[in-house]
């Protein structure tokens, strides 16, 4: 039996993890998928994000690559083995890292937090806050896209794979509130992008399906439920 | 009057504006430096960054590139008129660039909070948590530099502009609180890099005088105090 060179370690509702695989795929790399059940974290897990204890970690010739997208940037580097993920020219690169770091400091955050509202104002501003977010989306993708399919252009690349990501949990918000934010009224263009990247075949096989993430998504609040003092 | 053709919108306190000043200055490229006073914030800025309305924002050819370490990578990219500013191994670059993104999520706002401390038991947590960030930076540095000046090697490099831009704001901490932070028993080879970095010919001019800093500092203080309600 050869020793997999490159592993991953992640776990299924993970969208930080889903963009490690995603790039793997573009990229036609194996990888050895090392789930983390976190009880307790692995001695791998710890060993290789001593600062973080995260997943994904990406794990190439006995070295560790912690960060989603430090992980998406260096499997572009290191393999050429399929279309570049970054945009090629400095300034798309430049806005599309700006972009993907407004989703991660910002639009990602305030999604999450829909869950944990307190109360119906609360779920109502956070609400209108992520429709703001998607609609300046809508317009980053009418503007990058060049009227092509892709954030990246004719092919996913890396906007697409940090927004896409997080698709799934945003269907789960929608299921949870019974709100639809991804909206053909406000955002026609990311609808059809959603649909289209959700189909391509790199994706296809580590989207999560929306029902078995809200399943995991009430487990997650009745915990937290659980633990929170009355 | 030929216009100029790179601008740099900032502000001579901010470490993430000196970010951009350092890497434009490795490139050796003219710029004009458009100094913001934020009462009220100028019209160009609202117009480059409407996302944050913050500083820096690098305009080159009348695009905007908004966020500092994505303003360097772009600089990198675009100028070969000096060294490069990313290391040139994939592996190298993804640790670069986890440093970086680790001073900016987790070092530098806890460095920030000392400042707004509540009380002597918070504010002795926040600079041991500070001295711990040191610790990890003072093994990376070791790692990373394999004996040579610079986190980059023998120039300053990506992650030497990350954290060297911080030096500033590290040392008013250490004047308002009367702690050494840069230790010379804890951390001698930050203590010398630090050194280094600040006599460097792309920082010296843009590093701001301690002295200075704290004055913006004491200000900022007074202010918040102000503001604050009994």
């Amino acid at each position: 039996m050869t020793k997999s060179e490159v592993k991953l370690l992640g776990a299924w509702p993970s969208p930080f993890v889903m963009r490690a695989r995603i790039a793997l795929n573009i990229k036609s790399v194996s990888y050895e998928f090392l789930e983390e059940t976190f009880q307790p974290k692995s001695p791998l897990l710890l060993d290789s994000n001593p600062v973080y204890k995260k997943v994904p970690v990406l794990i190439n010739q006995d070295k560790p690559i912690c960060e989603s997208l430090i992980i998406v940037q260096y499997v572009d580097d290191v393999w050429s083995s399929g279309p570049s993920i970054l945009p090629s020219e400095p300034y798309d690169r430049a806005i599309a890292r700006f972009w993907a770091t407004y989703l991660d400091d910002k639009w990602y955050p305030t999604l999450r937090s829909v869950r944990g509202a307190k109360g119906e104002d609360d779920r109502k501003k956070l609400i209108t806050e992520v429709g703001e977010g998607l609609t300046l989306l809508e317009d980053a993708l009418n503007k990058t896209s060049r009227g092509k399919d892709f954030f990246g252009g004719d092919q996913i690349g890396y906007l697409d794979i940090a927004f896409g990501c997080f698709l799934g949990w945003l269907r789960v918000t929608e299921s949870l509130t019974g709100v639809k934010l991804l909206d053909q009224v406000k955002t026609p263009c990311l609808v059809k992008w959603a649909e289209r990247f959700c189909a391509h075949g790199a994706v296809k096989d580590v989207m999560p399906q929306t029902e078995k993430l809200v399943e995991f998504a009430k487990m997650l609040m009745a915990k937290m439920a659980a633990s929170t003092p009355n």
